[in-house]
């Protein structure tokens, strides 16, 4: 393994609050030998000055794409990057953008099974009941068994909750992208996102795992939304401005469908935002997906590692970004 | 089809409460096809006097079996029928005894997904958390990816979570049953019941889906739980007397455990008893498994049918029960 150079002034800066040990000295053995002074702080302020020196930076903050003259390359630990995408340091081509990916599959795969179960099982009610100390069991239930499944978006997440899915003998399970193309077979059918209206009133189950975009805000709206059949269940765990929050919030308050939403337009959600007390909805607090799952940290550490290898020998980054397409 | 002879004092007796319409009519039209004359009772009260002229009756409650002269068979709805044990119509042979077993599989292997996922992720914690109108996303949780798993019970409702969980990617999923049989390969590997405390300090997660049977009645005690690793997860679906739940309650309130459970030693559970406030906990009321999802009450009924063909062809009934071993 290699000594860092006395006098480098090539930086690698992490910035991912409560990473651990075992990590951080992963992470500064490759720098090292890669040539590279390793530094972590746990917020952009921290790093103060440190971050205009940086060449390499690892974290998730905006704060971290600003002011940053030396910086080459970003690597965000998350999967959604659309803060990042205004800068001007990767609009110019000063920097590359990668972002993780890949790693978040497994666990929001388990959160999508989780809320589905819960709404369909109507767990919500019943953790009411039994905090109530009140024995009921009446409620009509539904199962995944026999449901049409619609998941618009196809990557990692898209995948790995589709083969959770099929376990549970679904009816069918359609996936939804840009091309319409099939990534691996794991979906019955694969629409164009230009199609996705088609398939709409056939829906049971709709889970919506897409980047922020511009193509993607508002995609779910009022129009959208009355096709789904009465009793069809929404889920999103990709981007809160994919859906018209108001229209969705209508419908639920009607009774007419139910939501597990992870993501809002406005996070976190107002305290005096009426969506905290909306019937047939179970909010969660962003948390399909971050790093509290220590394989997902395992995994994000481990894709950057592999790519600083790329960037190091002058290779194409995996997972990169491009700023004008958004993912 | 046939027409029911007049006169007939051959009765199939229904008491399924909430039954529908639709079947109703699938029982009556295959009953009166085989000489029967169907009735139907919310209630075994609201049967009163015709509770002694049935041959055939299709219920659950245990009063269905006393004062029973004419009964010759008695189909449970349910796959848990150990309150008609001690009747001396099935002791003493005069009737046939069968269960339901086979038609719960599917509902309670989402109830157990649902519950599994909502104790690693914490989301008891994060429901209470949102119902504040808190924002909060840093509790550390766990996956089912790498789990260890351990299935007590490799009937119906074992085999079909574990096809369901093997999809998560757990580490390995080891049934626990009387005979040490694989009985579809669906297991890694399948342990005779004597054995199983071997396994327990390797359980990551221990699933109980075993019939109430004097065998099994304590199964899980103080010496059982202590083998568990620290931060296992017990869910219980079978019988509240499998688990001495006084000493779970234990582990469950020092934080070495936490557990979701269906069943319990008394059910309801009294208004005043502790375990309403134990902490780690997850209590579902008795609902992993009934008549709310319409594809059980589905399969219940067309199970039921096929037995009638069975018994007025003078055939084996299927999913007999043996008053003896109790399942």
């Amino acid at each position: 393994m290699a000594i860092a150079h006395e006098g480098t002034s090539r930086i690698l800066l992490t910035v991912i609050p409560g990473l651990s040990d075992q990590y951080r000295s992963l992470i500064r053995t490759a720098a090292v030998s890669r040539g590279f002074e390793a530094l972590f702080f746990e917020s952009p302020s921290a790093a103060g000055d440190t971050l205009r020196k940086a060449e390499i930076i690892f974290g998730h903050d905006p704060a971290l794409a600003e002011n940053v003259p030396a910086l080459r390359w970003l690597c965000s630990p998350f999967a959604g990057v659309d803060q990042f995408l205004p800068a001007a340091v990767f609009r110019t081509g000063q920097a590359q953008l990668t972002n993780s990916s890949g790693a978040y599959g497994v666990t929001i795969a388990e959160h999508i099974v989780m809320v589905l179960l819960t709404l369909l099982r109507r767990q919500i009610e019943y953790n009411d009941i039994v905090s109530c100390r009140q024995w009921k069991r009446d409620l009509p239930i539904r199962s995944i068994r026999g449901s049409r499944i619609t998941l618009a978006g196809t990557g990692d997440i898209g995948r790995e909750t589709a083969a959770r899915l099929r376990a549970f003998s679904p009816l069918r399970v359609i996936g939804i992208n840009r091309s319409g193309r099939n990534p691996d077979g794991v979906f019955d059918r694969v629409l164009p996102i230009d199609d996705w209206e088609t398939v709409l009133p056939e829906t049971d189950v709709l889970i919506l795992s897409l980047p922020g975009t511009p193509e993607t805000s508002g995609i779910l709206g009022e129009k959208q939304l009355s096709l789904l059949p009465g009793g069809a269940v929404v889920i999103n765990v990709g981007r809160g401005s994919a859906i018209c929050q108001k229209a969705l919030e209508k419908k639920l308050r009607e009774g007419r469908l139910s939501a597990g939403l992870d993501v809002f337009e406005q996070e976190p959600i107002p305290p005096d935002d009426p969506l905290w007390s909306c019937p047939n909805l179970m909010i969660t607090t962003h948390t399909a997906g971050n790093l509290t799952l220590p394989y997902t940290v395992d995994r994000i550490v481990r894709m950057f590692l592999e790519n600083l290898d790329h960037y190091c020998e002058h290779k194409p980054l995996a997972h990169r970004v491009d700023p004008a397409r958004g993912y």
